[in-house]
């Protein structure tokens, strides 16, 4: 505990997924003041298709 | 808010799922009273093997 | 199969997640093809100071 | 209900998952009070690179 | 890694939850061949008219 | 999208949660690459009754 779920589109490369995880468990300690051995992130990749928003995808937004 | 999230087996097709979000927001904005806008609409397929009912994984049920 | 989840803010009523449960899983029969008594609908409320956008708390917000 | 969602790694086997999905069934059922046809178990994988601890990717730790 | 994730109405004890965490615990490290301190298992309470199946509220069904 | 789900024990105020929200909304826009508007945080509060590890919940751990 703390465990961090992110949803993004797919496309972060894993240099961004490192720096993520990185700094989002550096803000979450110093804030919430728990330890890094016990803050877990995980990363979900939903595809355009698989996102809507106002009712319409994504994929058929561009 | 709200999000909304749907988990079914993999087979549904595009139009499924764009019929699926529209209606779902449309549901949504007329009995909740919120906006399409602020309503979002996620899809995730779960395997038949990665999904089981009474103990059995639903890719041995056929 | 399928799960729907509606994550919202609190305040609905029992009636709306009656006629919400109700209309989504109609929904969900009629497009996905699948069967009412394979359908099912969760809500998770998700209070205000517990949700933000654009890094600022909902309970904030008003 | 109950639903249970194991996440976890990439790697096991369809015959892993089966007695997985069966032996948490049983558990559930034993000490939960309830009965096998309304007990469903979903499993995710996470790729290592989707998943961090103390800040780092599981996929850089090896 | 692994989490498992137990929604569930409410009601059940503490001891309930204790020998399911224990017992869900040991059932995934024999099988998945994991650690105990890897595995992480988290409970969630669904009331029952947060929660519908063929589009009625569980609240409603008895 | 992204939506950033945070579950963490009770007892943070309301300034971490705002603090949480700011700071991890700038991580994710900053790295990601996506608008503060678009970026969503969601906090869920496990009670440590309804958390376990190693088989034991954390409730009686202390």
């Amino acid at each position: 505990m703390p465990i961090v779920r992110v949803e993004m589109w797919p496309g972060r490369t894993q240099a961004q997924k490192r720096e993520l995880a990185r700094a989002i468990t550096e803000v979450v300690c110093n804030v919430a003041h728990t330890t890094p051995e016990a803050t877990i992130v995980v990363f979900q990749e939903i595809a355009k298709e698989d996102w809507a928003q106002a009712g319409r995808l994504a994929s058929e937004e561009e």
